[in-house]
């Protein structure tokens, strides 16, 4: 139901994409990105992309990286969208289990969301619910579409065993 | 005193830069960057860069960025080198100052430095002198040369007045 995603996926992909970076609540990518911008920020630049499929069809994608270089690089981030038909579903948290999954097999020690807008309440419910903290506020760093400047967090889970 | 980089600077800066990295005690990139990495990462994707001239030699440098896209545009983010050659003469205090400047005049509303390693204490005393606060501890997430995995802080200024 979750596997790597492949360029043909993309068509369906940048619906999802184009719908959530528009509506400007979520994500920090220009709004009016366009289709190969998208194409590079979600497929190229990560180490891997991925979709959730439903009967043939594509409900989420979540990509996975590494968040900084050098002395960071053990540390990853992720990426989750839904489809607006598909929200209430358990798709993203189906999503970042399997993303903690792929994170350890990769051997990275830790997941880190770097820009988390506090009005996105929904997201930091799940987020802590699936073992993520909130490790920092960053205050009016994000300006929301209706909302005006508001926080974003940023939040971290170490994935190693101790 | 502060100014401008040009392409031609470059060949002062890259010793400066190697030196820091490799080092791998402040940076997130990776310690072994090549020269043309370098010159992508410090000159071509920022902003701005900028070089500390002291008598006709470059003794520090910096540059400038947008810390996120879309709605987090209106931040911005900055990186400091200073030779070993010019420690503590306050090299890296007039650099954060004049960037302070810098991006209150290119409109940004705040500036966030993303991953500051918790044993780095020079700095981060300089960055709290300089008006920034600490909004962020990322446990662990800086691999130190000799120290191990150690905590990484998040700092933040906001720069419009009240």
């Amino acid at each position: 139901m979750i596997r790597l995603a492949n360029n043909e996926d993309f068509k369906y992909i940048w619906p999802i994409f184009k719908e959530v970076v528009k509506a400007g609540e979520t994500y920090a990518y220009a709004p009016d990105a366009n289709e190969e911008q998208a194409f590079h920020i979600w497929m190229e630049a990560p180490v891997a992309t991925f979709v959730y499929e439903d009967n043939g069809q594509i409900l989420g994608t979540y990509y996975l990286k590494t968040n900084q270089a050098g002395p960071g690089q053990h540390v990853c981030n992720c990426g989750y969208m839904v489809s607006s038909l598909a929200r209430g579903k358990g798709v993203a948290t189906k999503m970042c289990q399997h993303s903690l999954t792929q994170a350890r097999q990769l051997n990275y020690q830790a997941m880190q969301f770097n820009f988390v807008a506090s009005t996105n309440e929904q997201a930091i419910y799940l987020w802590h619910k699936l073992g993520f903290e909130t490790v920092g506020r960053l205050p009016k760093a994000f300006k929301h579409p209706t909302q005006g400047y508001v926080d974003a967090l940023v939040m971290y889970q170490w994935l190693a065993e101790a």
